[in-house]
């Protein structure tokens, strides 16, 4: 029973509730290791026959689905194994340096999914990206997600060196209002900093330094509604 | 003690930690009550100076804090007045439709006040407003706030009826898309609906849809997301 208990050391991980656990057997199939049904779930007949189409094992066991789900009402959940994609170097990527909240970092990836954003690098000492939490958070969009994960900001650039970078800062310019910000031809990069301490301002070295205005009585916006203002302005010119 | 227990039906709130009780202390001191510190708390001066300065009671209470605080490990408490401002009918809106999650109107209130949008109606029956975990979602920034409860939005369109309003869908049209929305140069409202349902359908009739264009590897964006791009974007023009 214990080998499916979360920790952030393991190779599995697991969906908690219905709808990231359809989410992953539809999309990655070949990540599950198994699915466990509550007896209580009312849809158990829709859960066997989609793990007999994928060939995955299934199994009504309440009392591990009560153990993973601890004091949430979950009543389906797949475990299913860790994955470190290829990142596509001709894609535009979010970058997220030293990111510390896993219900941010799921709710980033499901606004990535929304705005065609499918390449997810994580610099330095981050959140678990595959904690139950960030997979619930993200409404199964990780699953849809290519994940890497690189030591500093220069390892990055090393492996992936053709792109433009963008660095949201919190300190305010006015020469660098997203607003106004020329979108390169190529493949890009959006970076991020931690919630609280946002990107080191050295940084700017790596790229263009850009800024969300904002009235002084806030201190800076979310770090998930920064993501996807920033997603949203950078998906313009494609409409 | 138990007179400042937090219930949904009281005239009185209370926000929870150090943030938002300063934020409070100084933007509308005349709205507290009276503040409780813990004896833990590591600048009570300050606060004591602050309470004297603006002619408001406060002492050192740690089974209170306590109380209030439930399990957060909160320092410090400001019991306030819930406070129901007059709309000013000359600035932009916004307008929640049955918004159910308290953490999402918090975060929505944040972005508001990034965005210079001072004025919040709320539609029918939605959360609490004044609940003590949407003042802290809302990060202080409730206190920035001017608000409205109407029991429909026909009743809102007659305490206001000359303004244009953009009602925010969840299905999508590419006519609507917001990319390509022309704003009114008059005073606007900005209309969201449930996170779940999103706006009845037939709330067309009463403005203009929009959009935002998304995957269809999604559902919907996360709303507090979706409120601060459409903010984002309708406050393009003043930059």
């Amino acid at each position: 029973m214990n080998k499916y208990k979360y920790s952030k050391e393991g190779t599995l991980s697991h969906t908690l509730g219905g709808f990231p656990t359809i989410e992953l057997l539809e999309k990655r199939p070949e990540l599950v290791e198994k699915v466990f049904i509550h007896e209580d779930f009312y849809e158990k007949d829709r859960v066997f026959s989609l793990c007999k189409d994928k060939n995955i094992s299934c199994e009504i066991n309440t009392r591990l689905v009560n153990r993973l789900a601890r004091k949430d009402n979950t009543l389906l959940v797949a475990i299913f194994k860790k994955f470190f994609g290829e990142i596509d170097a001709r894609a535009d990527h979010i970058v997220l340096n030293e990111v510390s909240d896993m219900g941010n970092l799921g709710t980033i990836i499901r606004s990535m999914n929304g705005f065609d954003f499918r390449d997810i690098i994580l610099v330095g000492n981050t959140c678990d990206i595959f904690n139950p939490k960030t997979v619930r958070a993200s409404m199964g969009s990780i699953f849809d997600m290519r994940i890497r994960h690189f030591e500093s900001i220069e390892d990055y650039l090393q492996a992936f060196p053709d792109r433009k970078l963008y660095l949201f800062m919190l300190s305010n310019d006015l020469n660098d209002s997203i607003y106004k910000v020329k979108k390169d031809k190529g493949a890009f990069s959006l970076v991020f900093g931690n919630e609280g301490a946002g990107l080191p301002k050295d940084y700017d070295r790596f790229g263009q330094r850009v800024f969300i205005p904002q009235s002084d009585r806030v201190d800076s916006f979310n770090l998930p509604i920064a993501c996807s203002i920033a997603m949203y302005e950078f998906r313009r010119e494609d409409e």
